[in-house]
């Protein structure tokens, strides 16, 4: 299948868990504001940033969003999309205000005006939209005028529920995925075929981008793409921990350790890899480097399995990197849940962690070694939990 | 000077303005916790946007950040710089609690436990951060919170304060924006010239957005760019007015209007332009439809001074429009402020806007016509309201 089939198709699956969950809770209506939530639950990934659903326990979904992306909402399974009035060359438009009379008046014709109504509350760190220059949030100023407007509504902070529902994927999402993933190596294969003594690290994260967006659209029906190429090489390689990833004018030396983090937002679903490659040959030391980051990732893979403590996955990995005495080299956990958004909370791989990983859940497996005299490496895939192990989605080579 | 020297150092005209208006509205502390207001007033730039700013009438500001971005926090003129707890590998953090815990102390100790706080409630719609990937918003928990601990303070939603003042662009600010569209000349350029019948509207994109970042990156002291080329050919082009705007895997084909939207933001600051060039020799019509474009700017341009009613601009422009027999064929306004996010609302030139435009203001101004058998065009620059004259920011070539 194609992945917008995948993508906007019914999941009955997400649908059915996303209503026991919300039954569970006692709420009769999921508002959707982010983008991320948007996508997850309708199929239609906004390129803008203004949409919502309304998602009843009982009845069918509706869609609020702009004339402008008909075309993208209008695929959904969801057949009831409502529209808001934009500005014209002629008359100025208050989109926000109309999406407040229709939540008002839907919730009214259903005889839900009394209901409790689960909000993204603190949901304050969220993915980006499909154009990724400029956000909605769900803030202050709507959650005031809903308050306003539905005086008699329970308004509920169900930021854990969408959390917790997100963290396990339906089998379609795991389709979804591994074509997402596909993607992320034909950019992983660019890094590491285009990696040259003396050029810039600039220019490598550019030429990745290139090859990603002209070999990405049109993969399998993807139509939407974000890429972003991260290319820090000899010391800045060192810094690579850290939560920003710059590629700069430096060139590319021999013997440099060279880290590409490659992030993928393929039509709304995202990937998150690393791969570190030695400029010419890895000397024994380098070599001994990598084959402990990769020692670490496979201990680990080996011991995912259905019911098992995510602190426990993260523990495994880090005793290798202590037994080989590389143990002041890891600055960071193990690795993140992933999906909709790039970073999502379920499952931590952290040593604090209280998760329990369960079949179906994605998330990043990402050993890292960083601040020796060679710089920095990481290798980072995203990984499946299967009932007796996990499986990584990324094929591409991982050496050095 | 470059241009990290011009957006970190103290900005005494910005600083006035600010405190003027904060003076005027009985604020004595401005909490800005979105990147693009962080950005504004403290020039330091954040990769990942947990950042904030405490900013009071009388005495110094204080920025509160995550030590990941301690290089560039510390380039700021704000020399008190504290930094909340991140996750460690082994300690799970709290950053949010942190923060809110520093915001109280800074208050008590000021003697501001009773004090008017500005904060920006309406913004919902705000720039993303250096990565563009994930973002952090002021949203409804961190509110609920501030309340919480901040129980004596009168909360004051102080939007409509800074937008206010940052519609007003200081000297620095003018220049910085003047090296903003240097780099997007060099987009402009690389546009135009790799034009080629049989080339995808994707790899024009991937062209030219390696183009930018090769020469960009190092230009005048850049070292964070973003840089967003989306190419619309023939049937395309005609939807170009759309909020969205998708390079497909179209190819150019002879005769074909081929129109680029390219953002870029550079060092947090944002450029908007558009091109629309014929693959290969334009015919009469064609000709006609670039001519009318043009003399629309142009008299916009010429009709600009400080003092002038916006929508009066927008009418001149249109005039053109309605006069050469294109009136169906514009479907938006004429232009937008820009700055620290890319649609700015002030100014707003639009029919129905009740803006004035001032000396210093810089807006797009970008006419357009779509949807005539060839598709559709669109001619847009960055302009600097100067006292009698509107001034292009950007130099490249507007023909056909």
């Amino acid at each position: 299948m194609n992945i917008l089939e995948l993508v906007t198709k019914k999941d009955e699956e997400k649908v059915k868990k996303l209503k026991e969950a919300m039954e569970k809770r006692s709420i009769d209506v999921l508002l959707f504001r982010l983008v991320e939530d948007v996508l997850y639950i309708s199929g239609y990934w906004s390129s803008f940033g203004f949409c919502s659903v309304l998602f009843p326990l009982d009845g069918e979904p509706t869609i609020i969003t702009i004339e402008d992306e008909k075309d993208f909402a209008e695929r959904s399974w969801i057949k009831d999309v409502r529209y808001v009035n934009l500005e014209t060359k002629e008359k100025l438009g208050d989109p926000k205000g109309d999406m407040i009379k229709i939540i008002k008046e839907w919730m009214k014709d259903r005889n839900l005006h009394k209901a409790s109504l689960g909000y993204e509350g603190s949901m304050e760190f969220f993915s980006t939209n499909a154009m990724s220059r400029e956000n909605w949030s769900f803030g202050i100023s709507t959650y005031e005028a809903l308050k306003k407007n539905l005086p008699e509504v329970k308004l509920i902070d169900a930021t854990d529920l969408i959390y917790e529902v997100r963290s396990l994927k339906s089998e379609r999402e795991v389709e979804i995925m591994k074509i997402v993933n596909e993607v992320a190596d034909m950019g992983l294969e660019a890094f590491h075929k285009s990696l040259e003594e003396g050029k810039r690290e600039i220019d490598l994260q550019a030429e990745v981008e290139k090859e990603v967006m002209e070999r990405g659209i049109g993969y399998k029906g993807i139509e939407r793409l974000v890429v972003f190429a991260m290319i820090m090489s000899g010391k800045n390689s060192a810094q690579a921990y850290k939560m920003y990833n710059v590629s700069t004018i430096k060139k590319l030396e021999k013997g440099d350790f060279v880290l590409m983090e490659l992030n993928l937002n393929v039509e709304g679903y995202w990937s998150d890899t690393t791969r570190t490659y030695v400029v010419g040959k890895p000397n024994k030391e380098q070599e001994d480097i990598f084959d402990t980051a990769l020692e670490a990732q496979e201990r680990a893979l080996e011991a995912i399995r259905d019911g098992v403590r995510a602190s426990d996955i993260n523990s495994i990995a880090f005793e290798v990197l202590k037994k080989r005495g590389y143990w002041n080299y890891i600055t960071h956990r193990l690795g993140h849940g992933i999906g909709v958004n790039m970073h999502e909370p379920i499952p931590a791989l952290h040593l604090a962690s209280n998760h329990i990983i369960r079949s179906n859940m994605i998330f990043s497996v990402e050993p890292g070694i960083y601040g020796h005299k060679y710089g920095g490496i990481r290798i980072e895939d995203m990984v499946l939990s299967l009932k007796n192990k996990g499986e990584r989605l990324n094929k591409y080579y991982r050496g050095a």
